[in-house]
């Protein structure tokens, strides 16, 4: 190919590009080819940020460092997971691109950090070019929202590796703090408050848990109506993971500490920030669940625990400040609310 | 956990230090996994370079910048893809880590970058502790030979989506480069040489093609002993992808442009440095392949064409460098040998 036209913003998304030209040898449709060649090119290209060099960059994506201050780098890799299931039994793929960006723009801001630029990963038995065509409209889409640029991407085809229509997702972030303002969960103390702030459904995790409670032994499909939610169930179950980077990143330097519940819910989540001698108590009266998490609960026959082990239960992010804080802090982001307490002890987290 | 003890060395490895909370709830033996989590954070502690800020990275990595300069950021993301079908046919798993890695530092390198930070994402239906401890020894050692720290990594349990015994692995990379070290493959003209490197057998690419060939049309098996190659050929397969980058990286302002001859063979790698009207000529019979392609060529009944696309075919990266330089490079590079030259035209590769 010629190093001109559209095909120039895609030399950094170079093995995808090399995808593309095993493409055409094993004789797909050209037209359909170089349509999802220009619109990679322009989905790519419609998220760059002014640090992006990627006329140059043929084997790695190029990204230039902004200039000044004492700056670390903040880096995070993390997967849909069987969510996937859920996109390819609805047959709808323009969600999971977001998922994956906000999750991992969520994990690097809780230490402060704003996002740079995002890589993906896509691999399948045979990739369809309109599916990844989908998935990379949703990816570009999170990543212009937050100021992310998406310069680079793998798309890999393990022939046999995966069931048809089903393909894995994977999100590479890296992002910058200043040393200075890196948040340091080191000085919770006894007496700060934890803010919980509203989640958008199940964000990325517990979906093996969710499919078995609703699909298995509540024999429900992705267009059952349920009563309580608004859509069919396989798109109340799509909800994209929110991103908490435009409420979250300017309260930064008035928060001690900031915990995405993801994977391993409250407790994992939380416990991860104690320092010694410290603990927490999480309220649960103190908000209401999506009315989702209690179908899954009622279906599945889940115990309390494990639902807030494996849920985010409707809070998706908790900023631990202190007490004199919290009051702000409630007002400044919408639906945050106090939802717990940090105490003196070691029994780590309690759901109460 | 708390935040002391072997556990702190894993706060940067956020998602696995949660997966292994649940191991232990699933009944998994307490002590292999209290064994693996040791391994991790040793492993990966062996490959800390001045610039990981392990102790407070608890959502995200942290990687604190080298000052000076201008920096530009060079990232890669790259799969071992089909290869990891023989590593679990031969069972052996702690040579897979360093194929992604070598196979991501390459990548850098051909921008003129030396690595700062990896991460890896490692998917299974259902991780196996002693699996994926052999597979993070592979990663750490290939980060410690290269300086590369391993401050990261994602391991995705998604049950039923791969095979028994197979997982997925995919590894993420930052380097840096010096904005005037850039590697600019703009000023390759007419007259310049093409210098290739040897390679180490397959690398990470052809797999799907080798084993269809081997395995189904060949009927050898991982055990078979084939005459001129020295090992079973499972382990000739499972040869680690070769790092360039200790030979490489000193002469990295004597060169024109680097191409890393991976997925796409010749024709994709170096077609795409190619400025408009250069175009270049490989002589395949300046070097000598190894017998493992001439073995699959043969029992695959492969066009030559298709092998030149698919495979290194012996050449793992290819430089492009002056006329009047290119003796000096041959001689500094063991293996090191003239394999073609650019000329004016715009055919793109001509492998003769």
């Amino acid at each position: 190919m010629s190093r001109q036209g559209p095909a120039l913003a895609l030399t950094s998304r170079p093995a995808r590009l090399s995808l593309l030209v095993r493409y055409r040898d094993a004789g797909v449709d050209i037209d359909a080819n170089n349509r999802l060649k220009k619109d990679i090119a322009r989905l790519a290209r419609s998220t760059f940020t002014p640090g992006v060099l990627s006329e140059i960059g043929l084997f790695g994506s190029l990204f230039r460092m902004p200039r000044g201050g004492d700056p670390v780098l903040v880096a995070s890799c993390d997967g849909v997971g069987t969510k996937l299931t859920v996109a390819a039994m609805v047959g709808k793929h323009d969600t999971v691109g977001i998922d994956i960006v906000n999750h991992c723009v969520n994990d690097i801001l809780c230490m402060g950090a704003r996002p740079l630029f995002f890589l993906d990963y896509c691999a399948a038995s045979k990739t369809r070019p309109e599916v990844l065509a989908e998935v990379i409209r949703g990816l570009a889409r999170a990543c212009r929202r937050q100021g992310c640029a998406l310069v680079g991407g793998e798309t890999s085809t393990m022939p046999g590796w995966f069931r048809p229509g089903e393909y894995d997702l994977v999100g590479f972030i890296v992002g910058v703090v200043d040393r200075k303002e890196l948040i340091d969960p080191g000085r919770i103390a006894p007496g700060d408050v934890l803010v919980g702030l509203p989640s958008d459904g199940l964000h990325t995790n517990g979906y093996s848990l969710a499919r078995r409670a609703l699909f298995e032994r509540g024999r429900l499909t992705v267009r059952s109506r349920v009563k309580g939610i608004a859509r069919p169930l396989g798109l109340e179950l799509l909800r994209p993971h929110r991103s908490y980077f435009r409420d979250v990143y300017p309260l930064r330097s008035r928060v001690k500490a900031i915990a995405h519940i993801t994977g391993g819910g409250f407790y994992d989540n939380l416990e991860r920030l104690l320092p010694p001698e410290t603990a927490c108590v999480v309220r649960r009266k103190s908000w209401r669940p999506r009315r989702i998490f209690r179908l899954i609960q009622e279906l599945g026959s889940v115990p309390d625990d494990e639902m807030y082990r494996t849920f985010n239960m409707g809070v998706g992010m908790v900023l631990v400040v202190a007490a004199d804080r919290a009051r702000g802090i409630v007002r400044s982001v919408r639906g945050a609310r106090v939802i717990g307490r940090v105490v003196r002890g070691s029994y780590g987290v309690a759901v109460v």
